[in-house]
């Protein structure tokens, strides 16, 4: 994978892959809802293997039952590959 | 413990007891920085299990070795004993 910046052609065209992931200010942003804390906390607990494991983590936030996920690459200034493969993996959880 | 919501003056007299949380806007806020994200999200899991023990779940974001806290009570529109229970406790981790 690569780390190099997407131009906004290519993101625009890999957003089509992905499903409510939506460009916002340079990042890939989602809402996820559960139905309480617990199922919440358990997607967050998945999200932070894989993050680990591909070293690259999210900035997101959490209340009680919904958990917003904002991806980029802070090191490329902008979105790479492994923001959008991440993406794939959160999706693949739920 | 009691769910009413604390008076300022109250709520300035309990600050006194905690490290390093402000009041704004309302709700108790501190940051947490730690060594890398698997220390910051240890400390996000033992804080969770906190939360969901007491019934009382905080407002919070992480980006990798970050992690902002903010609690308040909705239920009461403001401040509450819970608030400082679970701030303690949250201390009490770290």
């Amino acid at each position: 994978m690569d780390r190099k910046r997407l131009s906004e052609s290519e993101i625009q065209l890999k957003l089509k892959s992905l499903k409510d992931w939506i460009c916002a200010n340079g990042r890939l942003h989602k809402e996820f809802k559960f139905k309480d804390f617990i199922a919440a906390f358990g997607f967050m607990a998945s999200v932070a293997l894989l993050a680990e494991s591909m070293n690259h983590h999210p900035d997101w936030s959490n209340v009680y039952n919904r958990v917003v996920v904002e991806l980029h690459t802070h090191d490329a200034g902008g979105l790479t590959e492994f923001d959008f493969e991440l993406a794939r993996r959160i999706d693949a959880l739920v």
